[in-house]
């Protein structure tokens, strides 16, 4: 399974007044991982949006173990937890530099038309993308 | 059960290039209900803090189905979903003007020290705040 | 002059770790005052979008005097400043309950192309919007 | 003069639906640059604050020539513009990777107490910081 390490400095504005990063922060830091692994698997999130498709969010399962603070570094892990050809779920961990796991959690995704937000079947619109996560699921395909 | 209204004009700035509202701003959505709720039970969170109390988010799970869009008005439904004692579990319905249901969602709350982030007992530390809660998990006791 | 009058109650996502509204924030209000002053003149920003028209941000400068925290209501009082037929420079003064003036600021804007970000004439593209501008800078004008 | 480089790949979450990084995000982007030009000078912005010293901005002038879009790297030239023993004002220009100058703006601040958040003399509560900046201010005297 490809895992992808995103490392984030925690910047002064996501604490907010409890001295630590607010919640909805690490949505966005998702958000890094996820970016940085679909580069890793060749890819770009950016060029995909230019092309008229778009992959909003659907659901976000999130855990909140340990918080960060102004001054540390996070590490992200990000992997393809699912993918049905329909919908992907991206798995998370963002760990601190003692290597605590602090934060944990998923995200679900589907493909939508940029102008009209009707539903896109991956296979269709993005083959290779398609093909690089059913090989991601079935990891030992590739390696035979 | 108390069910909280709380209207949200979308700003400019909770919006992406998807031309929608950002997903991670609806967290920022579910504690301005969550800030309403507890101020309509006669409590006050910024208070709360003053004397040395958190109420950390230890879990948040939220599922995206109609985004909202600059120009639009939202109203969140805030409810207490769940009251143990020693975590409180709200739930949330965002809703637009055409009342159709957009996002769902809860989040878990702990309550800790604000110096040491240590885990606090409500009913010792909030006795009051406890006894509401404990009613608005047994409406009918209220009713008696 | 037409003074627009905005309140807004501090969101907790808008404090950082030094207790206080977080100075980038300011902004995002300032645009809140600017939306409700346009709005106010009987025009929608958000409909101007649609029909292709942007207005971004050329200049911003703002002075922090007494900083917001969590609990807070602030009110923006937003005002055209200055409007040549080219730029519109908005004034900014941002009052807490104890009506102390807090934050004092301007922004400067142009029109340009949705796709092209090419100059806009104001005068040309939104031709009554052009008029009332016109009007909120030489109010003797509309009273005579 | 001492000028710091920082780099930054543009977040998803950082643009809004003109297609562009928000106005509001440069500023945090110039904390980010803030942080780094005081790290290279061997000082720390979080131990200060643990201290008990905090650096609030008192001004922001930007102005903002051309956009950032998702998908861009920025690099941040930070410098010390000038330093009175007083207020510290930091310089700042934002370049996209095809070396255009995109963003330009300085920013004003004073040390305060974090309790009470009454001015600090910086050359009293932190002499040697007071010193790297007198210096940073006459390069002359330190090549002496």
């Amino acid at each position: 399974m490809h895992v992808t390490h995103t490392e984030i400095e925690v910047r002064y504005a996501e604490t907010d007044q409890m001295g630590v990063v607010h919640h909805a922060t690490y949505l966005v830091w998702f958000e890094l991982g996820r970016t940085r692994f679909i580069k890793e698997l060749g890819f770009s999130y950016p060029k995909m949006e230019e092309n008229g498709v778009l992959a909003p969010v659907t659901d976000i399962n999130i855990s909140y173990k340990k918080p960060f603070r102004y001054g540390d570094t996070a590490t992200i892990k990000t992997w393809l937890d699912d993918y049905s050809g329909l919908r992907a779920i991206y798995g998370y961990e963002i760990y601190n530099e003692q290597e605590e796991l602090c934060i944990t959690g998923t995200s679900s995704h589907v493909l939508v038309n940029k102008e009209t937000f009707k539903p896109l079947i991956m296979k269709k619109v993005l083959p290779d993308w398609h093909m690089a996560y059913m090989d991601a699921m079935n990891p030992s395909r590739q390696e035979r």
